[in-house]
């Protein structure tokens, strides 16, 4: 097997005993996924998923950034690449590096996507590598393995995707007039335009104020463009906001200010400085419209995005080298704080890639202010020792409450039930602790997971 | 029971055995909690505490900011009221929120308080919200629940308070006159008086003066007068300062400068920079001052006070709304050191709040310069966990003999029993580990648990 | 005894027995130490060490920092002189503080030398002091104790010094001409030449020029002066280069820009921003040699040297008062990883004194760019809960296969076999944790113990 009944349990067996009980009162709840890269075309259209290749190795960068630190080309692993030219050639690589991975959460999810969805039971390597590749190839030619199908056997009760202002939303209309029961709904992703230096910006806002019939040039007609678009995606189920900024800055111009601010960020002449000050005050503004509309906001500074250079020349954004930086929360949230801090109707969800700041600054801020929860430890550190500390920062100082559950962030769709039971797992090894040296009694452990593995995420989304 | 007799000791039964062992060897040791904010007064007028929530839930940051995390009204708890309208509707808030504190420090504090002092032994809920308000009102109006007894049942040895240089401390002189063999002394607290953003800084300074009959509007005479107001403070049985600015950074000016720097900031025009230098320069001063009078620094910068703007205009200072920011110790203190950091018969102690300083910076520092020792984690880190990663990030390089034992830092009286035997049992399960895994021996262990509880605490204070 | 046999395993008695299992088949591996600060003149000249205070005393700044930040002056330790006056009092003094030790590495490391290599199994104390004092004194006159025997009873496969560029490396040749089977290997550290604030830059960089026969006024003279001297070098088996810089700031000026800032520098009137930038671009510099000459480069950023000034101006550099500061990676590398991250046949091995790097910038920096790797917890850190946590906060992200395994850095010879064997312990106590817990599976961790302890050294320093 290569997915032991007791993984990631405490290894003390009476904690682990206790363990293994709360486990087993989370183990089939239904997966609520309120933050991820899927697709909604997949389920649109329903249609097989492509090769092993293609789905295991060129979607997921924990993969093959993996792979390119070793000396792997992504010329030989065919990233960029909409088709591949020789996936079983790929998959061999990949296999035949697969002890790279040991340690890891990657191999972790891999191994139990093998088993739980594939059937197999013997560690990927050199030597059963076209094996895999046929198994999975085939499998993935069945009913079973559609999109939707999958949907259904992973118990998923909502999975939120990812969107721009300027997509259509055409897939989740789809989906939604197709008759299948199922929730997956778009969730408002505004990068493309709120910050200066997004490839094609000013344009981008021409586009948005065409689509909602407003004069986006003016600092108005661009505000009221992205009330309307935020009303679109609400009424498609969008229940939330996302926001990765490089920081996490905030301001609170007054409008005159602002309306300057964006007249010369949208010349494309803005210094760094003023697209920094504009973003930061977007971010005020997606507050004031979330007070509006109920939208939850989720905030993700911190990563230094395409750090390298030359692989951001040939392949573009998002290619797994996207670096964390220090980030500073306790100044640069104060603004936003300021206006909104004490509003207790508003839900800000604050992540972070700097573990730093989790005791130092984000639990003192969430343990305070009304509008502020946590959200999961995640990217780098939604690993089983990233959750384990993530939980032992926070929880002293902020509580379980002012946390948020867990959300598994993912392009792999594959890997979905894989780490949302590996969250459960840590969760639940967790509280066994804190039961086994009574810091806990065991009735308030067992509601402790289920509201970590079900409750506080459908609350906090508002699904 | 709310309290288990295993409490926080580490779940591996043989090292819980060891634990529980060093634990029997300290847990009646006398308490010493040498920096606080208990105040003087309850100890000179030995007057019944009040009501249970204007003892449990007013007084403690920890406990209505979490209530206020998670949406509980200021307001509604009545925090600023002199007299609470109506104590028993604040206590069933309180109450009904209790599940909030689930895994942190507080929770443990306070079940520990209802078993220990009020023989309380059902968890605390909205169900039995009136039995525990009713039981607690009762024993407070007994003479074993006068502030005196408490102190003697709680096995205090010493109580430092914090109080201003602006303080008769006739509170102090009433107790030591009332021939009651107790040991409440004062500590030095001057923020009021040396850091020139402190409200009414220059008519504090003035009163300083008239206070010991200098002219302290010039900076020989302001001098002087903090000096004749810490020999009367030691007068009084205290043995060490405190300073909470808001970074570590200490200066080194001449005489001259710092002259010129203190008439201007005195004006109150003064630019924040030099505000920050002047604090800077004081901290210098302090140091020169302890070598002469023997009293013992406490430095425990990088809080930023009153982070929540409405919550300030509204309630003033200190309600909760303090956040940790990133503290830089390796630049900012070598004005100091390079002037006295080979001093042998000074003792500084360094407090932090960013964690992250443990390793890199503190222990490095303590673990080299003759004057320099380490304070225990606190506020947002005297916790289980946080009291665990001290112990390990710190000890390794600065060895135990450069830390100080437990402080207690709180304004909860009934909880000081609680926090220190908290801190107990978090070392003795620190040193069973090391016992469990062969870095120390038995003997050793014992020995370094009663210099944790009780010597080194009594040494660094010079008590 | 001294040291337990299962010293530092996990306690957990199942996941001991793993560690236990592990811990045998890598306990007799041969030793590589690819980096540290032993004399090769000790090989060359192959003497008797001296007396147990110049041994053990003098030369290890772990030892006389913690005396000294206890209040032992560095007086009575005769730290500075050559000759001890009366080292049977300075070995004394350090018996009667041996108890300042515990929990910390340095207790550990003697102790196991005390009892492996003198048979010492009494734990030292004034009691003992004597004794040690004359069986280790008695034991080093004898022929066992002789360097090169010390070499061969070590098991050591490699040892690499640190050296100058201004060295003759005699010592180096003179082992080599000795006939003696032993790798002694030199490691290129450039400090004195690359870094302007270093005592006679401008001297040392004409001596460099001398050398070698260049003129190395000229930015031209003074790059082929370095090459050729990096060539000096690995004709005596040198395969890595040393870089201790304040910080990990690299440049990637033009020619003509370095070709100018080298002419400032070596006025010796450049401001300290340009004092740096040198620094920055000659990191670069070095590596772009690193890629002609395969000379594997390790940079260890983030150390403020000399930061006691009194000590310092007596007792000059290296007395064990460098202490860590916060350290930038993620900005600080970008401009040379523009040029050569992507370079696979480039080895760049970083470290650092700043653990809140761990999982923020260094795992996923070496987790992505070919040219990256990761040197083991160090100085501060190379200490068991060091170990574990670099391990803990590493390996989900850049696995096992980005990190390079031990090295001591170590100035004290003897403490060589205990240090390796610390790193052992505490690497299979890992390893064994991730098996108890299912994340590994034996096999695979055997794989790994080995791997830990001999392979990756002898692969990342190409040895």
């Amino acid at each position: 097997m290569l997915i032991h009944e007791d993984l990631l349990f405490p290894a003390e067996p009476g904690t682990r005993k206790i363990a293994k009980a709360l486990y087993e009162q989370v183990r089939t709840l239904p997966v609520i996924s309120p933050h991820g890269h899927t697709q909604a075309s997949w389920f649109a259209k329903n249609e097989p998923f492509p090769d092993p290749a293609k789905l295991f190795v060129q979607p997921d960068h924990y993969v093959y950034r993996m792979l390119y630190s070793q000396g792997v080309s992504l010329e030989e692993l065919e990233i960029g690449q909409t088709e591949l030219k020789d996936p079983r050639k790929v998959w061999r690589i990949f296999a035949s590096h697969y002890y790279l991975f040991r340690g890891t959460p990657t191999r972790i999810w891999l191994d139990f996507c093998f088993q739980e969805l594939f059937g197999l039971e013997e560690r990927l390597s050199d030597k059963n590598a076209d094996h895999y590749f046929d198994i999975i190839s085939e499998k993935l030619r069945t009913p079973e393995f559609l999109p939707r199908a999958l949907y259904e056997r992973f118990n998923l009760e909502v999975l939120a995707t990812t969107d721009s202002p300027l997509d259509s939303l055409a897939d989740h209309e789809a989906i939604r007039e197709s008759g299948w029961k199922a929730r997956v709904l778009p969730t408002f992703r505004p990068d493309s335009v709120v910050d200066p230096e997004f490839d094609g910006f000013a344009g981008n806002i021409a586009r948005l104020g065409e689509q909602t019939g407003d004069d986006a040039s003016t600092w108005a007609g661009y505000l009221n463009a992205l009330r309307a678009t935020r009303t679109r995606f609400r009424e498609l189920g969008c229940t939330a906001t996302d926001h990765g900024h490089p920081t996490a800055q905030t301001a609170n111009l007054s409008t005159a200010e602002a309306a300057e601010l964006f007249r010369r960020v949208l010349t494309g002449n803005a210094a760094p400085a003023q697209q920094e000050l504009f973003r930061a005050q977007m971010l005020t503004e997606m507050a004031r419209m979330s007070l509006d509309d109920g939208l939850v906001m989720q905030i993700h500074p911190g990563s230094v995005r395409n750090h390298n250079r030359k692989v951001f020349e040939r392949y573009g954004r998002d290619i797994g080298a996207d670096i964390p930086s220090p980030t500073n929360y306790v100044d640069a949230l104060r603004p936003l704080l300021d206006q909104f801090g004490n509003e207790s109707s508003l839900t800000i969800i604050l992540f972070t890639l700097d573990e730093s700041t989790y005791s130092r600054e984000l639990a003192p801020l969430a343990g305070h202010y009304p509008c502020l929860r946590l959200g999961p430890s995640w990217w780098f550190h939604d690993s089983p020792e990233g959750m384990m500390r993530f939980r032992e920062y926070v929880t002293e100082t902020a509580g379980f409450y002012n946390t948020v559950g867990f959300n598994d962030d993912t392009r792999a769709f594959l890997s979905i039930p894989a780490r949302h039971d590996m969250a459960r797992r840590m969760d639940c090894g967790y509280l066994a602790k804190l039961v086994s040296d009574h810091r806990l009694v065991e009735d308030e452990a067992v509601e402790l997971a289920c509201d970590l593995a079900y409750g506080l995420v459908k609350q906090a989304y508002r699904l």
